[in-house]
C-alpha cells in the first residue's frame, strides 16, 4: 500500500520563502553600537538573499555544493547568507572567529572555501590568513571596517553591497533534495584536528520545529529573541532558521557582547527570548546589578555550553528572567536537551531540581546510556554512563577524512550509529539528563566510573584550596586512579590527608585520590576550562612531584 | 558534499516509544458515563499497544501492510490501536461511524480490511454489514457492548482484552521507512465513492510536530486536551499523536458527546484545552447556559470542521475560553491553518477580524489561488480563488482507483501536485487564508466569481426569508448564472423583484440572480448543510418551476 502523501522535500528554501511572506514584517534588528539599530524585515531578508545568491551565482561563479565562508558577527547580513547559500545549493561555512589562527586556516583548507563573506570590522583577523588560504578565490566584505587593508592580497575583494545592488530581488531557488548538504560547522575539540559537521536541509528544518515546539523554546512572532549564542556557533542554536518559521523577531548584538550594550539593548528593544552561554550572562548581572535598567520584557533566558551555575540562576529568576537550561554540541545541531521541569514539580520543591539538569530529550532525540565496558545501562535516574544519541539532526560521521571520505571515529561513533557524546551522566526515567563529567575526564577504576568533576567540588570546598583539578592516571591493579592536583589560596595550605579526610563525607571511599600534587597555577583551554589533556601530558611527561597517600583504598 | 547527519526515520514507532518513556507518567482518560472514569498512563498504553501489535502478528496474522480497521468511539483503546498498528508496519483504518451503511461497506470492502476492531456499543452497527465484508477474517471488541449479536457471524470472534493477556508487554517493533503507509481514512464527500488518503509515518511525525509549535496548537505535558473531535475524523486532528510528542494529557469523552456529559467532563477533569465542530460547541453553550460550571481550566478551544459563528466565539470568550479557528480536511492531514492573530494585531480591533478568518498558514503548508480559468492569483487578501495547497502533510493522490493504483482526478490535482482543496477564498500577504464559498458551489459567470454563500446570506437577512440556497445554472451567454431557491418563514413570502432589490444593497448589481423559485423546504446532506448536488439535479430535471426577472443584468 503506497502512502498517497505529497514528497515535499524539508529545505531551507521552504523556511526562507515562508518567513518572507507570511513572517514578511518581522525583523531582524541589528545593534550597530551608535544611533539607531539596523532594522530589516524579514521580507527584505529574504529579497536580500535573492541578491546575494545572485551575485554569488553570477558574478562570483559558485556552483553545486561549493563552499561560502562566513566570518561575522551576529546581524542581518549574516542572516541573509544563511538562507541565501543553502538555499543556492551551496553550503554554508561559518568560522568561528575564536578560533586559534592555525585552526582557521586548516578549516577553511579542509573545506575548500570558494568565497569568504567577512564583516569589516574582522577584516585584521582575516586578512594575515589569506595568503594560507589557496581554495579561497573572492573575499566579499560587509559592513564597516578599514578595506585597505586589503590591498594587494590576491583573491578577489567585493563589496556586500555593491554585490546586492547588481541583483534582481527574486533568484530562481533549486529545487533540493532534503538531504543535500546545508550547512557546515567545525567542532572546536581540543583532541586532534578540529572535525566538521555537514548539516542537511532536512535536519535543519526538522532541527528548527523542533525548537519552535511549545516544549523547547516554543517563540511565535510575539516574541523577540536576543541571540548573544554566536551565528558561528552551531547556527545560533538554530534561532535564525526557527524564526523564520513562526516569525519570531531577531535581536542581532553584533560585536557589542559586553555587558553595558547587552543591557542597553535589552531596555531599548525589549527582548522577550534571550540565548547565551553562562560567562556572558554573569556579565550581565554584573552590568544589571550596578546599574539597573528595565529588563521586564525579558522573562525567558536559555543558556547553553555549559551549566548555569545555581547563584546566577536565582538571581535572574529575582530580575524576572527564568533561565532555562539546554545542552548540545555541534554533532546534535545543537539541540539535545531543554530543562523545562515536568508537570507535576511545577509549584513543588522537585521543581528546582529539574531546573539544574541539563534538560529533557525531546521527540526526534533518543538517548541511553553506556558503561565503562560497552554495557547498556538503564536510565532510572543513578546509573552513570556515557550518553549517546541519535536522531535526525544528530551526526553519524565528519566531514571529509583522509580518504575523502566522511569517517566515524570509533571512539565518536557506536557500531550501531549512535553519537557518542562524551558526556558521562545519568538519565531519569522521564528523559532528564543530569551530567557528571566528560568521558575524556572520568576515571576508570576497576571497572567503574569515578567522576573528576565531583571530586574536584569536593576539593574546592575545602578554605584552603583556590582551584583543584583531578585527572586520571594509569594504575597497575585498577587500570587507571585519580590524582588529585590542588592550587593553594594565597597564605593557605594544609596536608593531603587533612583534605583526604575532609573529602570523605561526600565522596565514596574507594574513589578517593591516594595521588596528589600542588601546583601553582592549573593550565586552562583557549575558553578558559582547565586544560585536563595538558596537565595529563605534564603527568606523563613527569613534570608533577606526585605525592602517594599510602595504597589505593581499595587495596 | 555528504550530509554527516543520521538517517533516521520520522516514524509512529518514535513517537510511541517516546510518549511512553519520557512522558510515561502522561495518561489517557476515558469517560465511562458511571463512575470513576478509565485512567491509562502512557506507559500502559505503550505496553497494551505492544501487546495488541504482538496479539494481532501471531492471533490473527496480520502481516505486511495489512490493513486494521477500528470502528471506535475516542477512548484509551483506539489510542493504542493507533500506535500499534501503524507501529507494527500495519495500516490503521479509522471508520466513520456515522457514514451511511452503503458507504461503510463501500470502504471496508475497498481498503480490504482484514481485521476491523469494534468498540462494543457499536456492534449493532458492525453486525449487520459483516455478511458483505468479504475480505475481513476478525472482528476484536473492545469494551462493554452485547457480545450475543456476534452469534453466528462468519469471521472469528476475539475479546480485545484477551488477546492482550495473552501477550508481552513488549514488542520487536520493525525499521520502517519514513514513507511506508501508516494509516488510511476515507472523505466522506457528497460526489462519487468516497476517496482514501494514506498518510505516511513521515507525513504523522511532521504534522504532529506542527501541531505542537507554539504558533499552532503549543501543547505540552502542562495540558490536557479535551479530544472531542473523533478519531475516526482524519486521526483526531493529530492530537493523539501530537500528545505522545510532547506529553499532553488526554480526556477522551468515548460515546458520551452530549452537552451535559461534556460539561461534566470539563468540570471534573479540568481540561485546559478542547478540539471540537462548532455544532457540539454550540451545544455545550446552551447547557452551560442553563446549568453553569466550573469550566475555568478551559481556556483554549480549537474549532474546526467548519467557521464558528461570531456569536458562538463571543459567548465562549466571555466564558473564558478563547476559541481559534482551524482549518483542514483530510487531505490535508487536517492542520493546514491556524488563525492565531499577528502579533500587531493583539490587543488591538484588528485582533477579532483576524480571529473570524480561518487561520494562517505554517511553515509547511504552502497556499497558492487559482482562478476560474487557471490564472495565478495574487495572495493580496482581495482576489478570490480556488485554494491550492502543497506540503509534506499533504495528499498527493487518492488510494486504489480502478488499475489498482493511486490516482489523481484532475479536479483535485493540479498539473504540479498541488492539492486543489475545493474552497474558494482569499489570502492576506502575511498567510491568513478567508474562505467565501466552496469550489463546487461558486458560480461562474463570464469568466467572474459569485460565491454562493456571499447570495445565500444577503437572501436570509430579509425577514420573510426562512432559507435561501443558491446555486450555478447553464447559462447560454454567461456559461453560468446563480439560480436563488427560497424557502419562506411560515406565513410570510414577498416578491421576487422586492428580494433582488433587498440584496441589491450588499452584492454587486452583475451578481444579482435573474433566476429564481421557491420551494417548500431545501434538501440536506446527512451532516445537515444543503444539498445542493440534489438541487442541482432537480433543477437539471426541470422539478423546479423557476421565474426569470427579465434578462441577466450583464446583458
Amino acid at each position: 500500500m503506497l502512502s498517497t502523501m505529497q514528497d515535499v522535500p524539508l529545505t531551507v528554501t521552504r523556511i526562507l520563502e515562508h518567513g518572507m511572506t507570511v513572517h514578511g514584517t518581522s525583523r531582524v534588528t541589528t545593534w550597530t553600537g551608535e544611533g539607531e539599530p539596523l532594522r530589516r524585515s524579514f521580507k527584505e531578508i529574504g529579497e536580500r538573499a535573492a541578491r546575494l545568491a545572485g551575485a554569488l551565482r553570477d558574478d562570483l561563479g559558485v556552483i553545486g555544493d561549493q563552499r561560502v565562508a562566513t566570518l561575522m558577527w551576529n546581524d542581518s547580513d549574516h542572516v541573509e547568507a544563511y538562507f541565501a547559500v543553502p538555499a543556492m545549493g551551496a553550503v554554508l561555512h561559518t568560522l568561528n572567529l575564536r578560533l586559534a589562527v592555525e585552526q582557521l586556516v586548516w578549516i577553511v583548507n579542509h573545506a575548500a572555501d570558494r568565497v569568504i563573506i567577512v564583516g569589516g570590522s574582522l577584516l585584521p583577523l582575516l586578512v594575515p590568513l589569506l595568503p594560507h588560504l589557496p581554495t579561497v578565490e573572492h573575499v566579499v566584505v560587509a559592513g564597516p571596517g578599514d578595506r585597505s587593508l586589503l590591498d594587494g592580497v590576491t583573491p578577489a575583494v567585493h563589496e556586500y553591497e555593491e554585490l546586492l545592488a547588481g541583483r534582481p530581488a527574486t533568484y530562481d531557488w533549486p529545487e533540493l533534495d532534503e538531504r543535500d548538504a546545508a550547512a557546515l560547522c567545525y567542532t572546536s575539540g581540543t583532541t586532534g584536528d578540529p572535525k566538521g559537521v555537514v548539516f542537511s536541509h532536512r535536519s535543519i528544518y526538522l532541527h528548527s520545529m523542533q525548537v519552535n515546539m511549545a516544549q523547547s523554546m516554543g517563540l511565535t512572532d510575539q516574541d523577540t529573541s536576543l541571540v548573544v549564542v554566536p551565528q558561528f556557533h552551531v547556527n545560533a542554536w538554530g534561532l535564525p532558521h526557527a524564526a523564520f518559521m513562526t516569525g519570531v523577531n531577531l535581536l542581532m548584538p553584533s560585536r557589542f557582547l559586553q555587558p553595558a550594550p547587552l543591557a542597553e539593548m535589552i531596555e531599548s528593544e525589549r527582548p522577550t527570548h534571550a540565548a547565551a552561554v553562562p560567562t556572558i550572562w554573569q556579565g550581565l548581572l554584573t552590568e544589571l546589578t550596578a546599574r539597573p535598567r528595565d529588563t521586564t520584557s525579558l522573562t525567558q533566558v536559555t543558556i547553553g555550553g555549559s551549566a548555569c551555575p545555581p547563584a546566577l540562576m536565582e538571581a535572574f529568576d529575582r530580575l524576572g528572567m527564568r533561565v532555562c537550561h539546554a545542552w548540545g554540541m555541534t554533532e546534535t545541531s545543537p539541540l539535545g536537551t531543554v530543562a523545562r521541569p515536568p508537570a507535576h514539580a511545577i509549584g513543588t520543591d522537585e521543581e528546582w531540581s529539574y531546573r539544574l539538569t541539563q534538560g529533557r530529550f525531546p521527540t526526534g532525540v533518543e538517548a541511553r546510556l553506556t558503561g565503562p565496558d560497552g554495557e547498556r545501562l538503564p536510565s532510572d535516574g543513578r546509573s552513570e554512563g556515557e550518553v549517546e544519541v541519535r536522531g535526525p539532526w544528530i551526526a553519524a560521521s565528519y566531514y571529509g577524512g583522509a580518504d575523502g571520505e566522511n569517517f566515524r571515529p570509533a571512539d565518536r561513533f557506536s557500531d550501531d550509529g549512535w553519537l557518542k557524546t562524551g558526556d558521562v551522566g545519568s538519565i531519569s526515567a522521564d528523559g532528564f539528563l543530569t551530567l557528571t563529567d566528560r568521558a575524556k575526564d572520568v576515571i576508570k577504576s576497576g571497572g567503574e566510573w569515578i567522576s573528576s568533576l565531583a571530586l574536584e567540588n569536593a576539593l574546592m570546598a575545602h578554605p584552603a584550596v583556590a582551584e583543584a583539578a583531578v585527572i586520571a592516571v594509569p594504575d597497575d591493579k585498577w587500570g587507571e586512579r585519580p590524582l588529585a592536583t590542588v592550587v593553594w589560596k594565597d597564605g593557605e595550605s594544609t596536608d593531603f590527608a587533612h583534605l583526604h579526610e575532609f573529602m570523605a563525607g561526600e565522596i565514596a571511599k574507594w574513589q578517593l585520590p591516594e595521588r596528589w600534587t600542588v601546583v601553582a597555577g592549573l593550565p586552562r583551554t583557549s575558553v578558559g576550562k582547565f586544560d585536563k589533556k595538558a596537565l595529563r601530558k605534564q603527568y606523563a611527561d613527569g613534570e608533577l612531584d606526585v605525592s602517594k597517600l599510602g595504597a589505593s583504598p581499595l587495596d
